[in-house]
């Protein structure tokens, strides 16, 4: 049976711009193009020539080699001729395959936001659409509240979907643009589109995530017969997103519903590098990646109870409603106290560490994990601290320098311009090859001058962690109070791009910390003699 | 027309707990399960008790006053009866209102898991809910994996719901454990589980986030006739989470689709405390509020588009897909504060301090608030900092003391015996009516030194803080890495039992636990001569 074609129309950098605390220079925007070239979306929105410079800027160049590129902007005004719009010009001129054109489609918009008729504004569509496909582009229309301006007046909004597939628009897409409408509604005014003479095949569907439905209403848009699909990259978007790529390509792909009737460009070898882009995406942008997000999450094939060790290990399908490989990402059976043998010998088997079932050093290994968790260790979510805390008790790991004391100082005063001011200053003192060295450093808090005090003279390693970089510090009081028990969680990077978490726990903040900075320098040491971090192909 | 009944049934304490990075202490439920209770949801599912010694403390009462006290657990095994079941024991003992069984109904896992026969399983399904009705219990039964269960052997899942059901359960839960169900196929399943003979009145969706659609999933099993939902608050459990009860709720209530035909025991009054439930939950575990959250998060209703000002502001429905003081949210509307201005004057109003809205002062303290939250403050979790704000901005509040200088030391070396140890030290200069004072003090770590040595000597109200005390210290790193910015949360109470948080931001961890030290000491002063403190009846 011949499968239909679904279209994917990315649109992390336009719509994606909406998002709080985005800000794509024009750098970012070239480096997210490739990137979304090369995994081989069908069209890839660039911005909005005209509305900001950047835009504009990003605009002068084709930035995609397969990706059909898309310029956005509004319909032409109304009021003025297509050949007056200089808005309209803008987008004519700048170097994109095609323009899609937001036009308003709920007539209280028409009024209220545009001051025409609703007549003008079918006019202002079809104008558009002609004079894109008059200078050689292809031109879609976003069909802007489509939904809601259905429910409040259904004619009007037919009428503007149907006026721009009879001008010669590729695509009408159908935007949810408040994000409140529901599968089923979406469903049946899906269906009311094509029933009104807009076949499925020349329409899209542009979901927001206002009720945590944007990945669903996608769905259900396509059951019903739309062929386009808008979103971006990890749901970004304003509000609470539009709709996620990264849900959606796998789950077509994947689930028999979906894959036995539409096919997109994403082969089973792009759809690998799913997990790759979606992390490259984070880098690009020093977002925290979403550990829970489908597919791609570092949790996404996590698993904490014991439950599901032993037998069913055996068969992955059982209990994983798809192979994480397939999109990227691998399975991680957690350490924690509430794991079983196997667990561990699995998660040991993953960083290389082979050991038998009844090696008395591993009921030792096991026996310390749970009494450290109890004492408010957390190995699930330090992976570097459990590897090493695992070779030194079923081995042994170099010492590769020790330290004597260190000494942390934080004073707050007035400067002698009478200016309150505070000082952090770290003083350490290790040995290394039989020399003691001591380094004093000062730093942004205590714990960042205890870090760079550490890792300011290592000696002969110096050179070798040159490329050690902390990218996130987590702190938790447990057992309230202020003389309760404080874990601290550090994640750290290197060149590779591989990332690893190490843990502290301790009554004292300070030591805590300095417990997950040495594993972590001790961690790319052993990473850099391929003693450690090396994650076993399953 | 008379609406359904849908039953809320949060797993919050129970599945949730199965999020990697989330671990509740028997504290931490008592305080969710209180705030469960409160809210008003049906059923309250704390967790496993037998399972690890967190919950079998927790269930050594009952936690909730209104909400139904649910204890998870196994089904009897098989080949033992079920008064020598111990698991079962403890369950029937524990201090509960029902169970919730959760049975196979996979035949595969059957097989592979528990090592029975089908027909025992089906035995140790009926015999689990009898010997819970027997015991005044209401009984409900957990069917896993079940739809992957029916795709594999369709008679035999239902044949699991169906026993469950003539055996008297007042629930038969159907679980996508695997979480890869797709929204079509629920409710071609659940039309087929309610043909097959166990009415919709009966059935539950405990449904997974695993393609991004737990919430849709759940609904759409709704619509095809289930009528108890299952879910966490803010969505979370292991791997991609539950259902999102934050997100389905308000969704029940607010759209048409539902709610003309539905209704739930949380109403409009309920309904307007779901932000406050949500961001009390997430403070509870120090956890990063997701601020795209739908409904609830803090980016929810912000509009950056300049697109929707102007004459659109008037009409905010369209734009808005819900009244965001539905779920106790606010609009942000980045471009203008006008709605800012009544959330602040009546935020001032509830602690005493009235001021007039056109008030000088009151501009400055709005945009001095937005400043300091835009560099980390977070007042809406910090009540008594912000009235001390307030109280200074507004009009001034007395000079108790003042703070020369602090110095903080944590060393950490070898003592007499060669035994590593840590000792923090803190040294406070301070000036009180004229004379200046100066104390040390040692303490757990630096920031319990610090509070040790600033409460130490107070000169003449010395007497007026010791019942002064410390209950909770939190800390959030924000923008990530060591040199980030710290704040810290603490949280107070004196011999009225009142509780009142403080808030405190800076580069530097013991910088930024001084600020809420501090603000914390001059609140207390502050109340006892009742110039804070006071909480107007709203």
């Amino acid at each position: 049976m011949t499968r239909e074609r679904i279209y994917l129309f990315d649109t992390t950098l336009r719509d994606g711009q909406q998002t709080p605390g985005i800000d794509f220079s024009v750098e970012d925007k070239i480096a997210i193009a490739a990137l979304l070239d090369e995994f081989g979306f069908d069209y890839v929105e660039g911005g909005y020539p005209g509305a900001n410079p950047t835009d504009t800027a990003f605009f002068d160049r084709k930035r995609t080699e397969k990706a059909n590129f898309v310029a956005f902007g509004m319909t032409k005004r109304a009021g003025i001729s297509a050949s007056n719009d200089p808005g309209l010009a803008t987008l004519l001129q700048a170097k994109a395959d095609s323009i899609c054109f937001v036009a308003k489609s709920w007539d209280y918009h028409v009024k209220v936001a545009l001051g025409c008729s609703n007549e003008e504004n079918l006019e202002s569509i079809r104008e558009s659409v002609e004079a894109a496909n008059n200078a050689g582009k292809q031109a879609m229309i976003d069909c802007e509240h489509f939904f809601d301006g259905y429910k409040a007046n259904p004619d009007y909004a037919l009428s503007c979907a149907r006026t721009a597939y009879e001008a010669g628009a590729r695509w009408a897409v159908l935007c949810d643009t408040n994000g409140g409408t529901q599968p089923a509604e979406v469903r049946k005014i899906v269906e009311a589109v094509i029933a009104s003479g807009v076949p499925g095949t020349s329409l899209g569907i542009h979901a927001h995530n206002d009720t945590g439905q944007a990945v669903a209403n996608s769905l259900a848009a396509v059951e019903a017969g739309v062929r386009q699909i808008q979103g971006t990259l990890n749901g970004i978007g304003e509000r609470c997103g539009n709709a996620n790529l990264v849900a959606i390509i796998p789950t077509l792909a994947l689930k028999d519903t979906y894959s036995n009737r539409f096919e997109t460009a994403i082969g089973p070898e792009q759809l690998e590098g799913l997990t790759r882009l979606s992390h490259a995406f984070d880098e690009l942008l020093n977002r925290s990646p979403d550990h829970q997000m489908p597919y791609v999450g570092a949790s996404a094939f996590a698993t904490k109870a014991g439950i599901h060790a032993s037998a069913l290990l055996k068969d992955p399908q059982t209990y994983e409603h798809v192979k994480p490989e397939s999109v990227g990402n691998f399975r991680k059976v957690m350490v924690s106290d509430q794991g079983g043998k196997s667990n561990f010998i699995n998660a040991l088997k993953r960083r290389g560490i082979e050991v038998r079932k009844d090696d008395p050093r591993l009921d030792h290994l096991i026996s310390m994990v749970k009494e450290r968790e109890a004492s408010g260790y957390a190995y699930e979510g330090a992976d570097a601290s459990f590897e090493l805390l695992a070779r030194r008790t079923l081995g042994s790991i170099p010492e590769f320098f020790k330290i004597d004391s260190f000494r942390v100082m934080v004073e707050r005063r007035f400067d002698s311009h009478g200016r309150l001011k505070t000082i952090s200053e770290a003083v350490v003192k290790m040995e290394i090859d039989g020399d003691t060295v001591m380094s004093v450093a000062e730093g942004h808090g205590p714990v960042n001058a205890l870090d760079i005090a550490l890792r300011k003279d290592l000696g002969k390693y110096q050179t070798e962690i040159s490329d050690l970089e902390l990218v996130d510090y987590k702190v938790r009081i447990l057992n309230g109070g202020t003389g309760a028990i404080t874990r601290v969680l550090i994640e750290s990077t290197d060149r590779d791009g591989v990332r690893w978490w190490t843990v502290g726990v301790s009554e004292n903040i300070i030591d805590a910390s300095f417990q997950a900075l040495m594993d972590s320098i001790i961690y790319k040491l052993m990473k850099n003699r391929q003693l450690a971090g090396r994650i076993a192909a399953e």
